[in-house]
């Protein structure tokens, strides 16, 4: 994709519809519930409606959309797994097997997986989309991961990828991930963008011990010294210290907003996509749901920094999209009841006593 | 129900199985995931299994009970809303505009009402079935609520419909609750058995202002003056403060951990209910789930008597069920993860870097 496209999808994204929100506001009050007893359940429907700018939306047909691909730095020894497991796992997702597969089908929503760069030749399978970038991205601790071309490739696959859903009728997107390795680029990301120390946004991914996530500290401080990427500048975090993975995530996030399409963010990775899409254009934040709260400590720190509250603390740090399809769940239930519910006149139920 | 019918149902309660849950640790250790990274979902899994005694549970089949029943308080003022309520929210609930109506379709849950004192002839309808032990409780600010024999009634009325709904084949059971007032014989039943004073566990129900919420407080605590029920009889405690459809939960309560079938509670009002049957049988407790957390102050310390986490926060003050069954669809999530994900072997992954 041309930086010019890039610069013409962001302009294209309009604050929410105030219209829309306060009709359903509205609706939500004339409801058969003591006012405001749904809680967020309200808040949620209410911001559903000034996203897609209808006072009884429906975003019942669902797509998870997990973008895979592999990362040079976990050469440094950054993750507990091998590097192959990011091919294994994609395998996994589509053959059924998987947490966001056995998720996606309880959730009623469709998955499917993109390779945007696993560093393994990966076979045709159903539910798999193959628009590899690279095999993998260089090790960012010691060169740039990508070039410029290739982050705005991946931003553009995003786009396409969410056009192409929006197209056959999706009405709500959940953000997945899967690369080995991938809590590292996800952590310089929050580090530059929030100008943070590696330390504070860094956790321990997988399950790392004491002695192999201060290496992987060290590794996140090595490659920010190097690149220095601007915060301003958000193409360039993303090419100098990100992940095709990620990339294409912030595609997929300026392309829901632009479609006015809500977008449902999983844990530290896909938050991090949303930070720098929210970099790019801080208009993008109306469109979004924070699904979960992960264990990774830079996620809350990036919800903070973008003004998002999660919807579940499950305590769960798997990525692959797993919180965000239960979230998902949880804002179809509160369209449902907007939309769904009858009024007090319809009900013939009594109001509060005067 | 006699009371020796009761004594032989709480003496059948069984502690949970503890080889199931081990065999279903070690099952969630050897899925697809990193180690623990399910979180919660990994617990509710292995509880389930103790419960089912069933390594790889399904709960798929699920039901919501909501017990309907008007309270003689609310001739005190303590509700905002007129009793007359109860009874239109009833019929509004099996006609399928209530909240709990949306959920219960959206989550795959059999929703099923039983009247059992509505203050009102209700009409024949599906989904509701009448069981009115009287038009309402007597006023326990200035009476016992009910008999002991009426108490015992309730309790039986919820041990059988658990009964009919578990040879139906329904697997997990919410727990909803319909009744004007009923927050009042909530705290109650809350502060009786805890040994709290009425302010501490009273809130503002469907959202009294100030002076109305003092109001209610003394009318709990002169209920609590008159009766001085005493904790170590709860079904003691259920008569004289108590309410019928309190009264049938606490029978569900039961007669699920007889069954070995998972019970969720919803809000403040099942809370006490639950509280109820803990105080008779304290080995209730692993079979059962905190659905959400409301915004009742009660409902928090009456958790923590108990010893429960509750799975979602979303604000809501509801009751209905609505919390539980939407706490549900994750525990049926759970068990689906722990059930149909693939092993490392199965699927060919590799484990962690030795």
């Amino acid at each position: 994709m041309k930086e010019e496209r890039l610069r013409a999808i962001l302009e294209a994204i309009k604050p929410l519809d105030e219209l829309a929100m306060a009709k359903a506001r509205e609706r939500e009050n004339k409801l058969t519930k003591p006012l405001g007893s749904l809680g967020r359940l309200e808040e949620i429907a209410v911001r559903i409606a000034g996203i897609t700018g209808m006072t009884m939306p429906d975003v019942e047909k669902k797509a998870v959309v997990v973008f895979a691909a592999d990362h040079g730095v976990v050469a440094q020894g950054v993750s507990l797994y091998p590097k192959e497991v990011t091919a294994q796992m994609v395998m996994n997702f589509v053959r059924g097997g998987a947490a966001i597969s056995v998720l996606s089908r309880h959730c009623g929503a469709k998955l499917i997986v993109i390779d945007v760069g696993v560093a393994a030749e990966l076979p045709q399978h159903e539910g798999l989309i193959l628009r590899k970038i690279a095999w993998g991205t260089r090790d960012l601790s010691t060169e740039p991961a990508m070039t410029r071309e290739q982050a705005l490739e991946a931003i553009g696959i995003g786009v396409e990828i969410t056009e192409m859903l929006v197209n056959e009728g999706v009405r709500m997107i959940a953000l997945g991930d899967m690369g080995i390795g991938n809590t590292t680029p996800s952590a310089a990301i929050a580090a530059a963008l929030m100008g943070k120390p590696a330390r504070e946004v860094t956790g321990r991914g997988t399950g790392l011990d004491d002695e192999r996530y201060e290496h992987k500290v060290a590794v996140i401080e090595t490659a920010l010294n190097l690149h220095r990427p601007n915060p301003d500048d958000p193409i360039e975090v993303l090419s100098k210290v990100g992940g095709f993975e990620i990339g294409a995530l912030v595609g997929v996030v300026i392309a829901c907003a632009a479609r006015r399409i809500p977008v449902v963010l999983d844990g530290f990775i896909t938050t991090a996509a949303a930070a720098i899409a929210f970099r790019m254009q801080p208009l993008v934040q109306g469109y979004m749901f924070a699904g979960h709260i992960s264990l990774e400590p830079g996620h809350r720190l990036l919800l903070d920094w973008i003004g998002l509250e999660p919807i579940l603390n499950l305590n769960m740090r798997l990525g692959e999209g797993t919180g965000a399809v239960l979230a998902m769940h949880v804002i179809d239930a509160a369209c449902k009841l907007l939309s769904q519910m009858a009024t007090f006149d319809e009900a013939g139920v009594s109001g509060p006593v005067a």
